[in-house]
Parts: structure tokens; sequence; C-alpha cells
């Protein structure tokens, strides 16, 4: 469990309960695409519906870990008459279900998969039902992923230093929040520019809040300025998530980061992104499907035209970071370069 | 004058008539805020509505030229009751305030120069009225921007191969345009990526809607999607339009033009910019302002908010690309490298 006083210092959005949470058969989630224009939760009564509300980005960068999480339980709830065979075949349909709604990031496959183990394992003693075991097993995710990232924000604050301007892309979640946390608890002083992150504008929406939240000065700019910031000496290190970190030390990330890398190394600006670790299963990126998303997303923004009406568009979700682009890559083991990060594996 | 069939092929946008003209005593601007969602012209009834617009970016790229020379026409009939001293004492005035509503580009200063100059030396026969004068000159400028246009879209289209596909950022006007007419009439194959162009959408709503007009397929992207384009090998050409072109090469354009060149060099893709010519008072960056516009543009979108409401932004309108990323200028006498873009004041 994470420590109540610690929960009061978290920004809202990034409370695990929050994030996303299940209750008397329903999983309710928080819906990102709105906060924080509005805070209201998604409510689904199935995991069918949890699954769809993944990928319609109702919640998105860790959230879907969480959201697939509580889309277990309700599956479990679902199942509860079933007979034993028939339930195991329920949830593995569910399991296939939530694990491809997105593809690119890893966790919700790894969430998925670990539940299930979880639940298999435990399921022969018969004390507890699937609903409890799968809400257990996310109770321990929870906890986990709160020590991973106390870990994580110690490391990550010891790139920072006093006074330093952090520019951020799109929304990295606890990994950024635990390491400005760590941050202030050290006495350092920090301001952040947050790239808006188009088409969603996480980075105007989730991550401004979330460190405005936390008291720190943010400066919102769009897309097309981080070169420009960077030329005039006004970003001391750029920091972004990997949506899923191959063992070759490459980032995948939100589109966008590639280019900020790129232009941050000609600044000799730092880059350093955030991961708990890479992905075991991607040994370089030809590993890792790349999600297109529906390009009608970047002809609107909060439903309004942004385009000439007869426009088409694409919407690759992610790009690929090479490793010279990459200073850092900072986890809950230590800060790692992009050619060593598959230590992190053998590391106890 | 431009011949009435040309006139026919081009674009909406970029018929003179359409960017801003005079009539009876008003100035009509095209509305570009709102393009192509509404089609409405701004009306200024005097010189300093005329200069609000231009402020407020009712129009922008090569469209303050053309509504600052139409302020002057507005200007010399708002004075047309005057004595010959006061009234030039009055267009003295009116040109300092046009002249000053935005620094970066220079076409906005040369325009009302020119045009003062040409009401002076003329003004003394008394035939024709100080409108009639200031008439003439936008007339005269017109006809002068097509047959530069002319020329430098042939030597914009000696730079593209049939079957490229281009990458634009925000909206070079008649450079570009004329760059693509040129090549369509040779009979090559163009495709485009129209970056949009944050906050307000330049790429996507003007550019896009231009090209498609002349039958350009036509795709657009966030501004954080040029890298990844360019390194799945997908463009061919990046094409930008240069605010104020420095006589040691630099470009000055839309903020969100350094991050692509850089990004364009690095994967060995050429950067041209489209310049009429360098400004010859300005040897370097040092020489040119550059504008912060109001940072609130950056936290909404059509008057929507897009980030957090209590965050902060910045706007700084333009950047500074250095010649090391460009790999030649567009102009209407040839196409230069960035380090011989000085020749271009003594070729005649």
């Amino acid at each position: 469990m994470i420590p109540q006083d610690f929960i009061q210092r978290m920004p809202f959005l990034v409370r695990p309960r929050n994030i996303a949470h299940y209750e008397n058969g329903k999983v309710y989630i928080l819906d990102r695409r709105v906060y924080p224009f509005e805070t209201r939760f998604v409510e689904c009564v199935s995991y069918e519906e949890v699954a769809c509300a993944i990928e319609d980005m109702v919640t998105q960068s860790l959230g879907p870990a969480y959201a697939a999480a509580c889309g277990m339980i309700l599956a479990a709830k679902q199942g509860e008459n079933k007979k034993e065979h028939d339930l195991l075949n329920y949830l593995e349909k569910a399991a296939y279900r939530i694990i491809h709604t997105r593809p690119t990031n890893h966790e919700i496959r790894d969430t998925v998969l670990g539940s299930m183990a979880f639940f298999k394992t435990h399921y022969m003693d018969k004390n507890r039902s699937g609903e409890e075991l799968f809400q257990e097993y996310l109770d321990w995710m929870i906890t986990k992923r709160h020590h991973d990232s106390m870990n994580l924000g110690r490391f990550g604050a010891s790139v920072l230093q006093d006074g330093d301007t952090i520019l951020t892309h799109c929304w990295p979640e606890t990994t950024l929040i635990y390491t400005v946390m760590e941050a202030l608890q050290q006495g350092k002083k920090i301001k952040a520019y947050c790239g808006e992150t188009r088409p969603y504008l996480q980075g105007s929406r989730l991550t401004a809040t979330a460190l405005l939240h936390m008291g720190i000065s943010v400066t919102v700019i769009t897309d097309n300025m981080p070169a420009t910031l960077l030329a005039q000496g006004k970003i001391q290190v750029f920091l972004a998530g990997s949506d899923r970190t191959t063992l070759d030390g490459h980032v995948i990330n939100k589109v966008g980061t590639l280019q900020i890398a790129i232009c941050a190394k000609h600044f000799q600006v730092p880059f350093y992104a955030f991961a708990y670790g890479p992905d075991s299963q991607a040994k370089t990126p030809r590993d890792v499907p790349i999600e297109d998303r529906n390009p009608t997303e970047v002809l609107q923004i909060r439903g309004l035209p942004t385009a000439s009406p007869k426009a088409t568009a694409v919407y690759p979700a992610f790009d690929i970071t090479p490793p010279e682009f990459i200073t850092g890559i900072i986890t809950d083991k230590g800060v790692y370069s992009p050619e060593q990060i598959g230590d992190y594996l053998i590391k106890p």
C-alpha cells in the first residue's frame, strides 16, 4: 500500500484510484481525454467496455495497465457463475481481448499475463473468488509500482540540478512525477516547459496540470518550439517516457520524442528516458508493433476541426529514438546507458 | 496585371484580391484565422484598423504586405482633405504605425516605404489623388510579385523531381504555390505532407487547402511528426518560407522551421527556403527583432482551451535556422546557397 500522506502529496492524476478502479461490478476509468477541463470517470460494466475504453484512449501512458488489471477483475466477476474450466476459458478470452487493445506499450500485456499467472497459481485453494484474486493482483501491482517508482524517482532526481528547467513531452505518468517529487524533497528548484503533444494534448493538459499541482512553474509550448528553446539555452534536460525500451537501447515513445531527442543532442542538452526496465521480448525495434491510430484524430482537437475539410492525415502514435540520441535511461534499478539497458534484466 | 486565366488556376487564397483589397474607402482583408471553415473578410475603415488587423494576424505570411499597401491607400483617402504638408505628415504617421505592427518579416516595411517613395515622387504632378497613387503602387506591387513569383516558381520547380513528396511548414504563400503550379505544368507529380503549424494551424488550414485546390494529394501531420516521417524515408524535400533572410544566410521563419531543418539534415533530406531575396538591412540575425506574440494564443485553439487553466505559455513566433541546415534558398533570381545569398542583391 502507498502511505496515505504520500498519496495526499501526489497530484490527483497519478493517485492509483483516480487512474482506474474496480467497485461492485464496474470499472471506473478517469477520462483523460477531457481532464482537466472535466473530471469524469468512464464507467465500464464489461471487460469488452474496458477494452474499448483503452482503444479509445480514455486513458493512456501507464493508465491502460491499471485499466487492464481492473478489466480482468471485471471479467472474473462476469464469469463468476461459470465452472472452473469454462471460467478459465472465459478469462483467457478476456485476457486476449484486453492485451490486443493497443500494441506498442508492453505494460498491458505484462499486467494481464501477470494477473492470469497469479490467478492460476492461487485459484486452486478456493478460498478466494476470481474477483478477489484479480483485485489482489491489482493491489500488489500498485504497491510494487509505488516501490519501483520511489527507486526510479531517486535515480531520476539524481540527474536534475537545483535550478534546472526541464522539457517534457507527452505524459510520462508516475516516472516523471516521482522524479519531481523526490527532487522537490531534496530541495531542488525545478521549472518545466511542457510540450503540448498533439493531437491529444497530453502535455499541456495532463503533465502541465500534474506539475502545477506540485507547485512547479509550468510553461506550455507547442510541439514546434522545442528546438527554438534549446537554441536559446533555456532547457537543461529533456525528459520523456519510453512506452517500450528494446534490449538494444531504442526508446519507443509518443511521436515527437525522436525529433526533440535529435535537436537536444545537437544543442548538447541531455535526454533521459524513463522506463521500468526494457521489454525482455523486444531485442530490437523490429520486434515492436508501432501503432497507427485513426488519422481523423489529427484533423480535430477536442471535436473541433483543425484542418482543411478535404485533407487526409496520418497518425503514427509512436516513434523510435535510436541509442545515439539517448543520454541515459532512468529505471528503478539505476540510470543505464542505452547500450547497457539489457543489464537491467540480470540485476537483482 | 496577372493574366485572367492564370488567376483562374490559382488557389482562392493567393489571388491578390482575396488576400486584401481596397474599395470605396474600405480595406477588406480575408480572415485567415477562420479560413477555410469560414470565408469572410475583415472590413477596415481606417488605417488604424488595418494596423490592428495585421497585429491580430487576420492575415499573415505575405498577406500583411498586401494589407499594408491597402492601409496606405486608406490613409491617403482619410487624409484627402488635408493640405499638402499636413497630408504628408499624416501619411508618415500612418506609415510608421503600419510598419510597427509586426517586426520580423521585412515585407511590411519594404512595402510601406516603397509606397511612400512612390507617392512622394509622383504627388507633385497633381494629376492623381493620393488614393489613386497608393492604389497604383499596390497594382504595381501585385504585378511585380507575379513576375518575380513566376521566376521563383521556375527555380523552385527545378529542385522537385517527378514523384516527390514534399513536407511543408506553415504557409509560404505565393512562393510555394507558384513552385507547385510550375512543377504541375512540367508534368511532375507531387504529393505533400503539411505540418499543421500550431497555434494558428496555417499548415493544416491554409497550405493544405491551397494545395488541395490545385489537385495535390495532401496529408496533414501534427508538428511532432516530421522526424518520424523523415526517418521512414517518406519525404524527399522540406520546403518552407523565410520571413526574413539575413545576408549571412540565416533563415528566420515561423517557429518550428529550425527543428525540422535540423532533423532533415540528419536524415539527409534537403531543405530549401523560399525568399524574394535577403533583407539588405539585416547582415546577421542580431539585426532582426524576433516577435514574441501573446502567449495566450498557445493555450487555445480556435477559442477552445487546450491546456491546464493555470499554465502559462510562451509564443516565440519565429526561429532562426543557421546556414548549415539549409540546402538552398529559392529566389526569383535563382537558387542560392545560404553562404552566397548576398549575391542576390548585386545580380540584376
